[in-house]
């Protein structure tokens, strides 16, 4: 099965998690090591700046996954 | 109950504040720990390019919460 | 009475003024003390990176403003 | 008379040309001396990543122009 | 043939690949000389922050690829 | 004759071409000094995240320039 059948969600809950799902997915694409990752985690979760970038890509994400869901309206 | 029931507000200003919330909310996503957060919270409040970042990524989550409201019109 | 009750303006040139307002905002909420955000601004106002990057922020809030205005059509 | 007095124009050239003044109205409403900003020029001229920067706003603010003009279609 | 004949996808996960594949060719055009976007892989495969600024870059690929194809609606 | 006269282009290849000469020339714009702009060349084409900004500024523009063609559908 597909990792992302689809867009729509039932909440914009859910909708905010399907955007950070898609943030990490095109982490994950770019660097598919498991360990790596999990080694970067460290550096990444204890910075502000860090953690400013990475809502700011998941902001980019939930406007796509809003308007696929017509803003849940 | 849901912390994102809707995207749709009473004003502009509630809007603003929804922004800030989904910004926030993605950090927190992104790290959990509370007292962590608390900590790093020093380093951006402190930092000029820190704020301009954090300010930027309200923007982005404000044009997708007044998209959601009609822009309020 | 609300510091953002409307997003609509009379003109393109205010709806700057508004998207200016905005970014400066999403920092004050942020960073609530004015004597920190004043010495912070020593700090941006003589960096060509930061003035950019305030920038950025400024185009992001207009682009919202703009569309709620219709472009002023 | 406004600096901004309307986002229509008449040809996409000139609509990227409004899409610098946009980018550099934004920096001259936070750092309002010239001298500083004539400094400052010396900073980013000179550096690859704070052109790119510098094209990015550009950028976000040319999406707003051709909007505008629903694209000069 | 054409590297991008259509935005248009058959599914959502074709569409995010589809949005790397822009984000790789906008570099690859910049930086044609497979040997050193080689070289480079390794510096940004292991920085949290590169990959995190990839993701964002991805991001807004996707929104255009989503946008294109009704979000798969 | 105009650098730029439209955003029309006949298929989604040469869209994503113009959106990386949208990107250029406001490098060119802020930096017209060929020179320069060519000493430049040797910094950001070296630099993985250098690379990945100017694609963020390519990604933003092919947006622009997709939604002008009606995304080529």
């Amino acid at each position: 099965m597909s990792w992302l059948p689809t867009l729509i969600t039932k909440s914009p809950e859910e909708g905010f998690d399907l955007a950070l799902k898609l943030s990490r997915m095109a982490v994950k694409k770019t660097q598919p090591d498991d360990a790596v990752r999990g080694r970067l985690r460290a550096d990444y979760e204890d910075s502000a700046d860090s953690l400013t970038m990475a809502s700011g890509v998941v902001a980019q994400n939930f406007q796509t996954v809003a308007a696929a869901n017509g803003c849940w309206r």
